[in-house]
């Protein structure tokens, strides 16, 4: 029985998102896709008529969902704010530590190659950190942190787990990741705990 | 009069400096290196024999080098760290809007796109990012910061100024900048003002 259109599709997207957060938009050929997924040649034609930039616009489409979804369900599970982002900090570092330090942040790389070159790339990354940084915001209001600064400590706080990840690739540790994690905690507010005024 | 070749050199390492920065090492050409640059073909095999590698390692070197000067510069102008930090991410955000932000951190691109698939940079790209902390650390500690701190703060300190010029790249504006340095700022001793104890 051939495999439903929505498998391959899928498949094809998750090649896409492993080649792109290793090598980049231009290290990446429709070819190398096109293998690493094991999908018919005709399908990804099917599929993506637009070719390598559409499948990998629906690359950062899909990892802007879900970062998002992981960020909300986070959010949900963690008592403190301080709670949340050494979960995050945690999830990022076991990302670069089974891929051999081979895959940092998500969107990364194809940011840095592609925008502004290709302008349906740009739309996508930039759609993505806004939709990362809107829910960043609003679940540190959750934490009490004052609406008037959540914004700009919801960008510190992407920027520099972003930028971590980028020196553990150079260093292929995570200790950068750790000491930054580690040091961000200072600037969020400290758990509520049972007895305190 | 033809051109001594240590001129040749700085201008294919130039052009090679600004295309990485761009667009990574992946989506620059040899060729287009070479047309960049304006260097006779013939000089460019002569001076990098190894090619596109070499010419990639030798503009790290370079940042690595003149990002350094940077720091040691700004640092001996600056009476707080926070005058530091904040002339610093000013360079930053003077170089995204001068080349309409195309150009974000050095070394970043190149380390998402060839590390560690390219030994010889990923051995530039880390020297460059240690030579970097170990001055930001060395020169935090003159302004007070306890050696124990020193070399987290700094490692926080360019991985945050680093990921938000991906965001300003991503956003095409310097606010992510500006956001992220004067959150940063908190995290610094404050200047030591005439009259206070």
């Amino acid at each position: 029985m051939p495999r439903p259109r929505s498998d391959t599709r899928a498949r094809i997207i998750h090649s896409a998102r492993t080649l792109l957060r290793r090598q980049g938009y231009h290290g990446t050929g429709l070819t190398q896709v096109i293998e690493h997924s094991g999908a018919p040649r005709g399908s990804v034609y099917f599929l993506f008529p637009g070719g390598k930039e559409q499948i990998a616009v629906a690359a950062v489409d899909d990892w802007a969902e879900e970062l998002d979804a992981l960020l909300h369900k986070t959010r949900d599970m963690s008592p403190s704010a301080r709670a949340w982002i050494t979960t995050l900090a945690g999830h990022f570092s076991a990302d670069l530590r089974s891929s051999d330090f081979t895959e940092g942040l998500p969107v990364t790389t194809v940011t840095l190659d592609s925008v502004p070159a290709s302008p349906a790339l740009t739309v996508a990354c930039r759609s993505a950190y806004e939709r990362w940084l809107t829910t960043l915001a609003s679940g540190l209001q959750t934490y009490a942190v004052p609406a008037a600064q959540a914004r700009t400590l919801a960008t510190l706080l992407l920027a520099a787990l972003e930028g971590a990840a980028v020196l553990c690739r150079a260093y292929r540790s995570t200790e950068p990741l750790d000491s930054v994690s580690a040091r961000l905690l200072e600037l969020l507010p400290a758990p509520v705990t049972a007895g305190s005024p």
